[in-house]
């Protein structure tokens, strides 16, 4: 079995904003790269080869070549080593990283076990194995692509309280430690809706959801606050919703912050104990330091 | 818009073992509820209906319309509430939960902007809307399906050095705050091989992708220690891969420890400041309290 892996960085360096009590002050920082992964099977007979996608994950850059090859496993794909003949990257097809393509090709004769998707499951954007091509989707399907942003200014005393509020508020953390929130606060930092699940990107639908339903959308002049990290398909997913600032007691991924830019959307990460990470400002945003 | 929702519970009560230095104690505890949702969409003219199945997200029940409908939106197969006529739970077809397959009726005329999924993408075997399902899936497939257990001895201190060591050998998580990790064990407390990613789903993968490639499958005798939560589907790829004890960091979810058990897999969480909570111990696994 041959592998043919060129290593890609899982850190990135950028330069942010960081605030403490009422002082700020720029910062070379390190940010986990999160990057598209498209993993496709090339199987059959010499000179009738087919290839597949099989999926597409988000991931950090680095040992590819095992991702794959465990996710195929773990999925009951491939159940062993010997199936495999090579592994490499397809450079020529993603425009904007080389290594975002991953193709595992079996040995002659061996079939993978694929499961017939006659259930007809929808492929949801994510699965854009570009994050350019993602986020042109964005901008192509959100009913809110170009909102009208106002001006709007924020206390440094606001974005403090936001954190401890969102806590306090969370009816299962506190009981399981094990659920993530999403919470909705308007500039004042009032918690509007708050919605918990163990997934976070099902806590951010129900968010939004309710938005919907009660006729909020877009929500263009509130704070979004995240209680765990800020990944790309989150950033993804407030965009949809017209969402222009968004907080995480966690860290952003290095596409939530491309796409936090692409959008002009205020992004913050590590906001907790009267202080934050400025990721993102955006040109509509004030923030007061004193 | 009609909706005809029953809320199901979040939290589950469960009986586990807490140990806190050298003492162990029975105690009833919260855990969250993990379970699956399945979205469908029925669309078209009356008497011309068609029902798709969308996704299967693994959420916490609670909220669930404002969940399949905040889906809808942000994956902007949906852009208004106007589009939507009723949702509803379709409580006849899963046997698990009369909860777990949602329906989303869109008004006549209105057609879902769903995208073409040509690239012809794998469904996962966590799609399979059942827990139950799932888990008989991987009782099929499996390569591990009945592996030889051993009886194994683990002293508490050497449960105590896991979740540091795991720390200790986490080469971006202290830069970036925002990298999972897996981890592989052996019984005498030494790390064999780690992985990171931003997706806690992919550094398991990797870690058993490397563990295939060096031909190290099953991993019987040996420790996962998860970064973070541990949710059903990082059991299921334990599971796959045939290790039979995982110690999480962070809390487990209630189909994870449904899996444990069904796989008699031990599984710890909590697992920080010299102590821990066993929420399944496996008849082969003897830990020497002492």
């Amino acid at each position: 079995m041959k592998t043919n892996i060129l290593e890609n960085k899982s850190v990135a360096q950028i330069e942010i904003v960081k605030v403490k009590g009422d002082i700020s002050s720029y910062f070379t920082d390190d940010i986990a790269v999160e990057e598209p992964l498209e993993i496709r099977v090339s199987s059959g007979l010499e000179g009738q080869r087919e290839t597949k996608n099989i999926s597409v994950t988000m991931r950090t850059p680095g040992n590819d070549a095992e991702l794959a090859v465990g996710f195929l496993f773990t999925e009951g794909i491939i159940s062993g080593y010997q199936q495999i003949k090579k592994v490499e990257h397809s450079p020529k097809e993603c425009s904007r990283n080389s290594q975002n393509i991953i193709v595992v090709e079996l040995i002659e004769g061996f079939a993978p076990q694929l499961m017939k998707s006659d259930r007809n499951f929808y492929t949801t954007s994510s699965c854009g194995v570009c994050g350019k091509s993602s986020i042109e989707s964005i901008r192509t399907v959100s009913p809110f692509q170009n909102p009208e942003k106002q001006n709007h200014i924020i206390p440094l005393e606001i974005l403090y309280q936001l954190s401890g509020n969102l806590q306090s508020f969370q009816n299962n953390f506190s009981a399981t430690g094990g659920i993530h929130a999403s919470g909705i606060f308007d500039l004042k930092g009032n918690l509007l809706a708050l919605r918990e699940d163990v997934g976070r990107h099902n806590a951010l639908d129900k968010l939004i959801g309710h938005a919907l339903f009660t006729e909020k959308l877009p929500l263009e002049d509130k704070i979004l606050v995240l209680s765990g990290r800020a990944s790309f398909e989150l950033i993804q997913k407030a965009a949809m919703a017209g969402i222009s600032i968004v907080a995480a007691i966690g860290a952003p991924s290095s596409l939530a912050l491309d796409l936090a830019k692409e959008f002009d959307m205020t992004l913050l990460g590590f906001l907790r104990d009267n202080r934050f990470n400025i990721y993102n400002q955006s040109r509509f945003l004030e923030i007061i330091m004193k």
